[in-house]
């Protein structure tokens, strides 16, 4: 966990995939990951706008933990599908067969269960702090991934590129500031540390998605999916037992389901694989990165098509999440 | 004026002067750089203070052309002070002696008529932008002093300098919001336009003084002060009689002046001539760094002594801001 991955990268014998094929050119590299980052990002965007628009059209009552769980098969599907194109190609090979050893498989669920815990405790934090608030500290994810990255992952930032990662959170929070933010700064202590305890879990489980992706970095992305995502559905079924057993019990499954739960659910399972080839192919710097420009482009489409006004917050907020763009770039060529 | 004043400084000839004794050594100009930059930012923080003073103690219905007349009338005699000692401790030499040529002094009125010109220009900008818009748009000085010192000093910031100063001005801008700052986002296009041209004829002030000051570096900064100062007076009585002729005619040149009004004035008066000193020793960028930490450090103040609450706004800008200094001083190294 704590081994220099690009040294591994470079060590690790070549073998007949996908993911090494492509790999040997560094123009192509630069592709992908080019264009898994864009993928990721649209995808995040129409997610906030597809939010907006089940809000507009009405709250729908169905249960989040049965759209979860169809959120994990979906994904589990649609790994397999790939998988079985690439089978077809090139034939199964020791990087893209689906059977899997106890080694290798055993890190998988942790993912899973940090986001379970995650969003069991997601219930206790509206005790402690309200949802103004809570959209404002949820900006502490982004510092908690760049110091679990930095711990974890050993790959360094540079002192420009923490500069450019510390105002990313900063331009992200001031954003979203709008008249009720202030209310934070009366946050209890309590409400903190669970704020704290949270970013620390999601910043984890992205760490930990990453350490599992690139530890064999020649294995079929889709295989690695597949064994991910068979754990998201065990803890998504949990979840269900735990959270919405009698409403599933008495109202069906499938309870207010509309067009629009069915696009969520489509968009989310797309966008759980963009962050899977995110985690392959570059890292949870580029994802925090991907997804803060998103929110910030989700909240500019939502001006033109939900009449939203400009705020001054926003346009500030952008700025400074642009320079840090800039400067994250700049740092890198310092390097 | 588009010379490179660091050539310039190289290159002139060595003469017995206190700013060349000084700086022969890199430590002592080093010294004095920080000492002029630390003054005038306890200065600009005390002044702000007083402000805030001033208007809980009640307003004071003092005209303020009489009290900038008295504040450049207390600065030319501080430096004719100053002047007398450096007499007393070298002599006259070609450098401190008060007389001047017209080819000297013929820059001098230039930075007090664009101040003239600015204050007038005040009473206008009133009728297209409230009062918490202008305080948001005066923050454009910050990009406006950028861009001519660019322009006029040659001096070049580096990439992360650049960056650096625009995070400064955003969070400056950011460390300002209120409830009402969204309005500036209403201001007419005219406000913007002479928001602008406020800005510019400020910024142009600014990096004209340090063109005058740095133009003969050998010259003793009291001489210097001393004709900026009188041109300061000159433009100052024309002030009084374009504005407050009537109320100064009918109510006396001291009406409404208290211990208040008098320590405003004495703090005015230091920190103009830590502003002149800051542009001879120093430049415009140092000025506006620390006259923007300056700002922030009175707003800490004004918690403690006024009871403010501290807001999630000017947390969030007084973090941008430390990372744009902190920036600012590692782009340095880079240099």
């Amino acid at each position: 966990m704590g081994k220099d991955v690009e040294n591994v990268e470079d060590q690790e014998p070549l073998v007949h995939s996908v993911a090494n094929s492509a790999r040997s050119s560094g123009v192509s590299e630069w592709k992908r990951k080019s264009v898994v980052t864009l993928a990721l990002m649209l995808l995040t965007s129409s997610q906030g706008i597809l939010i907006a628009w089940s809000k507009r059209a009405g709250t729908y009552d169905y249960s989040i933990t049965t759209a979860n769980f169809l959120v994990e098969l979906l994904k589990c599907i649609i790994s397999l599908v790939f998988l079985l194109q690439s089978w077809r190609r090139e034939g199964v090979t020791e990087d893209n067969k689906l059977t899997t050893t106890l080694d290798e498989v055993k890190l998988y669920p942790i993912p899973a269960a940090l986001y379970l815990i995650k969003n069991l405790l997601q219930y206790y934090i509206i005790l402690y702090i309200d949802a103004p608030s809570y959209q404002i500290l949820k900006n502490l994810n982004i510092i908690s991934t760049g110091l679990l990255y930095r711990l974890f992952l050993q790959r360094r930032l540079n002192q420009i590129q923490w500069a450019a990662f510390i105002l990313l959170a900063l331009g992200c929070t001031t954003a979203q500031l709008n008249s009720s933010s202030d209310r934070v700064m009366q946050t209890p202590v309590e409400g903190w540390l669970m704020a704290i305890v949270m970013a620390l879990l999601s910043g984890f489980a992205g760490v930990y998605t990453e350490v599992i992706m690139k530890k064999r970095l020649s294995r079929n992305v889709n295989v690695q999916n597949f064994w991910l995502y068979i754990f998201g559905i065990i803890f998504s079924i949990i979840a269900i037992v735990i959270q919405d057993f009698d409403v599933v019990m008495n109202r069906g499954f499938f309870h207010g389901y509309s067009m629009v739960t069915v696009c969520m659910i489509v968009n989310h399972a797309l966008s759980g694989i963009a962050v899977s080839m995110v985690m392959k192919f570059a890292d949870n710097i580029v994802k925090v990165y991907s997804t803060s420009v998103a929110m910030l482009l989700t909240a500019f489409l939502s001006m033109f098509l939900f009449g939203f006004q400009l705020t001054l917050p926003f346009f500030l907020g952008t700025m400074v999440v642009s320079v840090a763009v800039y400067l994250h770039s700049q740092g890198k060529g310092g390097k």
